[in-house]
């Protein structure tokens, strides 16, 4: 038994079974529950197509109250229509009557394969099985039930205190690529005992994903279903956050996600290295995070930094067409700490070779200079393999 | 020998020799010439970091008068700073003096590895025997010399007639992905007879060059070296245009470089098959566009289809993050003639199985109604494989 599995959060329950939605009978429906009132937050997708609980959660979250989570992988309950969005609810509904609580504050998450009807039958069989079930050590078996094309369950748990009172955070993801309509996309589930405000966790929450899950990129597709919630039950039993307490928290809160979103890279589909894109010295805000996307993205670069090949031309080609304001005799670029074109000319053979060295590592970082201003902006991404191809290639039945 | 080699156009001589830029002994450089004056157009990679050629090549052509390419594979000349603009000034000077023609009508075109200097001592060696083997029947040894990861020569003929005065367009290309800047890039030379104005012509090559090269995509990059140019020497003898035979001049051209962008396609990187995006009843032209691109370009529609899966949530999903305007619940999507998707929902097994069929010919199309509007956009892209992959992660060396 590994160490992850003995993660709790006081006031937290969980549960997870085999309702049949995966064809190889692996868990696929979890359930998380609040046995106190928590306040709660979440982020969706950009995407203009929503899955179903995507539209139902957006709607339920405004209230800022959440009791339960039910999770299920294998169907994504995405593009099915009016039926669909009638489903997330009746799941909520089924949950609302065994938990006896307010079906308002039931969040539904799915993942898995878009299209697909989602067999209400299952689920409705699966529940009362999954209520009896709920614990305080289920989590890691929920890191587990949620993976689709994941190859590891992802947690990462935090400790802190705010005045005498100590609080933990407990994160769970999944995700191995930014979409995978077929059997995925990112979902996470904060857990967290601190006694904080609906205000305050907002103010906490919303920027950390920003600079964390909003920072990773496998192959730039956004899904139709991703989901980051937040549950703050208030067991810690702090009466109200000194400012430096909160400091302290959001700091807490951004290594959890910051540790997530680095397993989710670590796992991107196919992946056998992660890299920091870092744009530096760009004209604006926007233009650094438009240039990182770029390279983050650019299937040429993707290819070369699977072949090590410390191709920085296809790097200066992606910035050029990302429509920043640029002179390629300006630009500087690093692989770790060796500079492979300054001035938009290359460094020569040497420096290519020690370059090349340390590309062999699964763990890399660019760095830009554009020399145009001081904006920054900085984001991983991973390689894209023979493995990427095939995930995705293979036919769905 | 096959047919190809007997295409010529009066008045155009070319030739073409190994100068010992391709590692392979192939051969890499090529010289088109026209004896005498003739009205040019070009259009050049809107990339912000430009090859030095397309830097020098965007001023020359703006006088609109062209007697000679200059074209090398092996070297892009790109990202070479100061000294590769003087490089590229000197290969036309080297040819100017040989032909006895004004450097400032000879074009440079290079396509191949990014940030290496152009090796200029093996320009003026083989310059000499390019300008003494000029020939009319060089045309075909062109497009091979041209070539860089393309696995065949790409050239296109058509013959029209201005009043009773028969003329030619005869059309080069080499390219197998929008960008490689390791040893390729898209380059094309459009030669023909005619006698055209310099504003005639303008108004007829842009457009076509719009709906044509511009409307492919293998990897949504863009390359620093583009190039198309296109000559008219006026040859055949026609005195002025009719309105009906500048139409027909029109249809000709969009023809040759339309035959030209479908071989790029074909001979994508690791492409196995060619596919027709269609865009429908967009709210917008600009939408239509990037939808198509969104579509076009999206790494998992572009892996199912190479598994010949018709997963349609992958293209609502890119349709999604798009930023267009649209209704999941109002769109359409065929493969071929097969509805896969109706009003944002699937269609059944029955016509899954219909489309996979479909998707296993090398040439498909695929439809998507947006039912927003009346704006239309099409798009030809190839599959993402595994030997894309392979033919780019190839370490350079």
């Amino acid at each position: 038994m590994n160490k992850v599995n003995h993660y709790s959060v006081p006031g937290f329950l969980a549960s997870t079974t085999s309702s049949g939605l995966k064809d190889n009978g692996q868990p696929d429906l979890s359930l998380i529950f609040s046995q106190t009132k928590s306040v709660a937050d979440g982020v969706f997708t950009t995407n203009m197509v929503k899955a179903a609980p995507v539209l139902l959660g957006k709607e339920r979250i405004k209230k800022g109250s959440i009791r339960a989570i039910i999770a299920n992988a294998g169907n994504a309950n995405a593009c099915t229509g009016e039926r669909g969005l009638i489903n997330a609810v009746k799941t909520a509904d089924i949950v609302s009557e065994g938990l006896n609580i307010n079906p308002e504050e039931i969040m539904v998450a799915s993942t898995g394969v878009i299209g697909v009807p989602l067999p209400l039958n299952l689920m409705e069989k699966a529940i009362p099985g999954l209520i009896k079930d709920l614990s305080p050590h289920g989590f890691s078996s929920v890191a587990r039930a949620i993976m689709t094309t994941d190859s590891f369950p992802k947690m990462s748990y935090f400790e802190g205190k705010a005045g005498q009172h100590p609080y933990r955070i407990l994160g769970l993801a999944k995700g191995a690529g930014m979409i995978m309509p077929n059997m995925a996309t990112m979902l996470s589930f904060i857990l967290t005992d601190i006694n904080i405000s609906h205000r305050e966790l907002i103010n906490v929450f919303r920027p950390s994903v920003d600079s964390t899950f909003n920072r990773i990129t496998v192959d730039g597709e956004t899904s139709t279903n991703d989901m980051v919630l937040i549950l703050a039950n208030g067991k810690a039993g702090n009466v109200s956050l000194s400012d430096s307490c909160l400091v302290d928290f959001q700091k807490g809160l951004k290594a959890v996600m910051e540790d997530l979103a680095d397993m989710i890279i670590k796992d991107g589909e196919g992946a056998t290295k992660t890299v920091l894109i870092q744009i530096k010295g760009a004209y604006a805000k926007e233009e650094a995070t438009r240039a990182a996307r770029a390279v983050a993205n650019s299937p040429l670069v993707k290819t070369a930094l699977f072949g090590c090949d410390p191709n920085w031309g296809r790097i200066m080609a992606a910035l050029g067409r990302s429509e920043i304001r640029m002179e390629q005799n300006l630009v500087q670029i690093w692989i770790d700490n060796v500079l492979i074109a300054d001035r938009g000319l290359g460094t020569g053979k040497k420096s290519e070779e020690e370059a090349f060295d340390k590309m062999k590592k699964d763990k890399i970082t660019i760095t830009i200079q554009l020399n145009q201003g001081d904006f920054e902006y900085s984001l991983k991404t991973c390689d894209l393999t023979y493995d990427y191809v095939k995930i995705n290639a293979g036919y769905r039945s």
